[in-house]
């Protein structure tokens, strides 16, 4: 039971980073103690319990994942009775997250009561692109981009114009969502464009569930990706990068326990090249 | 001094984050505690101290800017013989910063001892850009891209056609080195290319120095930016990120502190639309 409370109330967009109670930051933790009630998608509050011990006096609001707008307002009203809450996602809020999603609500409301009250703030956190460069070594070390292949939310026309614009340019691509049952031969069709511009023998990694007990990854080539059995275990938990025309990989000398590969791009690019 | 040490030498290469101890990792401050040498570039040797106190028996190694083969290597070598050595990033050591500096040293020197032994791992922090868009709302919430501006390691061609294709394709677009005193004309450049793709009121924020003691934010549009006296406080130490078609200012009805306005792109694209 949720009552409310005197005072202004609040709500922390905050990211908890991959899953680890190591890589998330301070001012998250410390949110994640002192709020009166966390709202989120059932796995990513799971997560967080694993990182900080909710106290018997912090109510859960638990919901599915695609709700994202009916949770935002549903944070919105309770701090506008005078609730601390805090609304939680994995990775970085901000990244394809509930951030974006509470703006949408402020935006809709104006400035109407009854959120007007509220301040409302945002607290990055590790995003799944950067834990699983991380892993590999520094993929993204160079010019990059950030494209989820969902089009829940966006036409598939759209997602094919970026991938070419991006491949085109010779960016390395960080894919989010990259392949859900709904959908599984979009994301051969986005191989399909990427190989269009990018040798096969283009370093790729998979990460998946980059930072949680089950972390699987792999570095392989774009050329292996786009055979039928290379993309088996890509799925919606899964970051894809894709390299550049200039990212390399090379042998570990020393293992760290995550793969045989480093991969990384080079911060420079070859003086008198063109991207076309 | 810095003695040899008995055992398997490590480089641990980490983003200590924008420069709070807020937004620093455990894993990161867990690394500065326990590392016998702290190798990197001046001012973020600082930002670390004001993190985690260095002991008085951690030596610190510190190199000016644009050193960032020499240093890698130095911290190698000081890995060889036995030390546990952080190499220190601001923001995320994989965004334009050490990790590909010391991935491109172990490239070089192929297996060949002494390095063959060390340990190296790589360890992620909030970027500058993340901090920034957390400061303003979510202007990365849909797809993005991100491009230093800065030609020192790229031919300034490569960098425009990636501007060129990144607004194209109505990509969010985050600036890393936008503007040095070496070159003025460039960013002024960049931003005209940036317009022939967007409208004049389009949102951009312009984050100095974010997450730190001198942080100065504000959101303006791309019109303005074009103005003379626009891009004045843009500089080495900002991030300007532009905001896509789609990206939406609102006023903030309760203040956090940090500006009038909250700027996001929306999670959702229009349907039926081309970016060209």
């Amino acid at each position: 039971m949720t009552e409310p409370l005197e005072g202004t109330g609040r709500v922390a967009v905050v990211g908890i980073g991959p899953g680890a109670a190591t890589t998330c930051t301070p001012e998250v933790c410390e949110l994640l103690e002192h709020a009166t009630d966390w709202v989120g998608y059932d796995t990513y509050l799971d997560f967080a319990q694993a990182i900080v011990t909710p106290r018997p006096n912090q109510t859960q609001h638990r919901s599915d994942n695609r709700e994202e707008s009916t949770r935002a307002r549903a944070a919105l009203d309770l701090a506008a009775s005078g609730r601390h809450v805090v609304v939680i996602s994995s990775g970085d809020p901000g990244v394809f997250a509930m951030a974006a999603a509470v703006m949408e609500q402020l935006d809709e409301m104006g400035t109407a009561p009854p959120w007007a009250g509220v301040v409302v703030s945002v607290h990055p956190g590790i995003s799944a692109a950067q834990a699983a460069a991380a892993r590999v070594g520094a993929p993204l070390g160079h010019d990059f981009c950030v494209v989820s292949l969902s089009d829940n939310l966006k036409p598939w026309s759209i997602i094919e114009q970026r991938l070419d614009a991006g491949a085109g340019a010779d960016f390395v691509l960080a894919l989010y969502n990259p392949r859900s049952r709904a959908r599984p031969a979009q994301f051969a069709r986005a191989i399909e464009i990427l190989r269009a511009h990018r040798a096969d023998d283009t370093p790729v990694v998979i990460a998946r569930d980059v930072g949680r007990p089950d972390e699987h990854i792999r570095v392989l080539t774009l050329g292996a990706l786009a055979e039928p059995a290379g993309s088996d275990t890509v799925d919606m938990r899964t970051v894809v990068i894709v390299g550049s025309s200039q990212t390399r990989t090379l042998a570990r000398t020393s293992s760290t326990g995550t793969g045989g590969a480093w991969m990384y791009t080079p911060r420079s690019y070859p003086p008198n090249s063109s991207t076309r």
